[in-house]
């Protein structure tokens, strides 16, 4: 009976067995007060992150399988962050009603497609009720590079700024969905996709921390956000240039279609989970010719000033505009 | 302006601040992507448990410094009933709306008094929104014992059952709370105690783990519902004597004055953070020795059977009425 509602030991039987299957240097698993692992020696990244539905999902726009994508992307995010390797997963989630074995298999299905695919074994967590709506909590654990994790402190005056990918692509994504214009939805795929189902850049992280990126800090709050707080942890300012932010074509023509400016998307939609990184010039060439090789391309943006400068978004006719303010921040309207 | 909102720039400024203290092996701290600490090498443990607004507490019956002691003190006991070490903390925060720097400080305050107490630094978390109601998960990391972590799944036919302390207190104490009388509340301050501000069973649980016990837990969803995890995992029934189960003389005076049961306080209330235990006879009666003399006394209060015994609770007349169902289910009502 998939669609009936669970006890609490059924839906821990039916996450039981979809965990059962065997993970690396795992001790004890699922069914016991907390999940036990091996661990050679060294240094050890611990992250939590948590997603809650009306705040950063609706259930008309996000699928439960999209649900536990998300918020397992998100806290792999960060270990790609500071070019680290993910080890192992606990997922706390609060169920606003008890769930059916279908909507169960669903969200930990989503969170073990996710995990998977950068290596990392979902190994314990827990469930409970919360007074309304859906909030998943995950909790990774990683390794970092053999050159150590690469801080958002690192960044020094002349360094250059860079980003993988695309930015923005996941704010119009969004878009699309909340328009609940299924013509819109299937004119921009990718974009959906982006929102939907973001990568973890777990590769592209290592790559740069071999080449010896400074500073480095994943898109989540949106560029602007993420860029400050780099600037403010090395106690450095920096100038992007609005035309270097690289954009999707399929962003370019939703923002064409819809009449609004890509660059916000870019600026301060977040959940891109693409790397911002600083690297001295020639570490910096080196890095893009490997991002490139490894079909993982990444864009010079801009360059690292000093402090006395503030954070600056110079436009193409010069003008300047402080990027303080331009992120998401989730206290403030 | 202590009373003011927070921005999340300024409630995470607040937060490092207070978890500012040097922790031991910790590499980098809160401010960047994820905390890294250093660890020598060998079995982790690994745990999570949140609790929500509205299920797990209300905010006129708790203040926010004993939510933050709960949420640290419920993950803490997943370690302890493994007779494992806490090494170190992340906390994830999500906020019904942005926060005053009085409430961060009362509710991490709360978590820091807890986690201090046991030697578990804060290294780390998250903080966000929620669209209702607050909601605290905790992670925590611990060693197990060097005899390995104790499992659930290790009780044998024959062994006799514990368990530390006295039972039911919190659910006492969550009466009194909801009662709203000041009166009661002067007069039964042990429960209330044990309500808001529930102790860690560390030691007890290493004293347990170097005396050779077979199977632990801790008794987060009420004795029955801990004890049925026990035997399901370790494939064995149990009898228990409903004589035996240790409950305090407040809790006694409560029910008294109450017209309530004491004793379906200790079996389905659950949150008492004590440790339910089965050990071979011998190991049994050391580990009552070398608790007692750690002041941190322990009860016989059954013995492991035949799976085809059932779980059995045993009334001083007799009558056996199965455990199964008599705990607390998040699912069911």
């Amino acid at each position: 009976m998939a669609d009936t509602p669970l006890s609490e030991s059924a839906a821990i039987a039916v996450i039981r067995e979809m965990l059962s299957a065997p993970a690396p240097a795992l001790e004890v698993g699922v069914g016991d007060d907390a999940a036990v692992f091996h661990f050679a020696g060294g240094s050890i990244i611990l992250t939590v992150d948590s997603i809650y539905e009306g705040i950063h999902f609706t259930l008309d726009t996000c699928g439960l399988a999209d649900i536990g994508w998300k918020a397992m992307a998100a806290s792999v995010s960060d270990i790609a962050a500071m070019g680290g390797q993910p080890l192992c997963a606990l997922m706390s989630v609060a169920f606003g009603a008890p769930p059916t074995e279908d909507e169960v298999r669903a969200l930990l299905g989503g969170a073990l497609e996710m995990s998977g695919s950068c290596n990392c074994s979902i190994i314990g967590g827990d469930i409970c009720r919360s007074s309304s709506g859906l909030g998943v909590s995950v909790t990774v654990a990683g390794t970092p590079h053999a050159y150590g994790p690469v801080l958002r402190s690192g960044a020094r005056e002349g360094d250059i700024i860079g980003v993988t990918g695309t930015l923005g692509d996941s704010a119009g994504g969004l878009y699309v969905l909340k328009s609940g214009h299924p013509d819109l939805r299937a004119k921009f795929p990718a974009l959906v996709d982006a929102h939907l189902r973001p990568e973890s850049r777990i590769p592209a992280g290592e790559i740069l921390a071999s080449c010896g990126a400074s500073a480095m800090e994943d898109v989540s709050d949106g560029l602007a956000a993420d860029l400050v707080h780099i600037c403010q942890e090395s106690d450095v300012g920096c100038e992007i240039y609005s035309e270097a932010i690289p954009l999707s074509g399929e962003l370019r023509a939703l923002a064409n279609e819809a009449r609004c400016d890509p660059l916000q998307w870019a600026l301060a939609g977040g959940e891109d989970y693409e790397l911002v990184f600083t690297a001295p010039e020639e570490r910096f060439s080196k890095a893009l010719s490997s991002l490139a090789e490894r079909e993982a391309p990444a864009t010079r943006i801009g360059v690292v000033a000093h402090a006395s400068k503030g954070t600056r978004l110079i436009a193409p006719d010069g003008r300047a505009e402080s990027l303080e303010g331009l992120g998401y921040d989730h206290f403030l309207k």
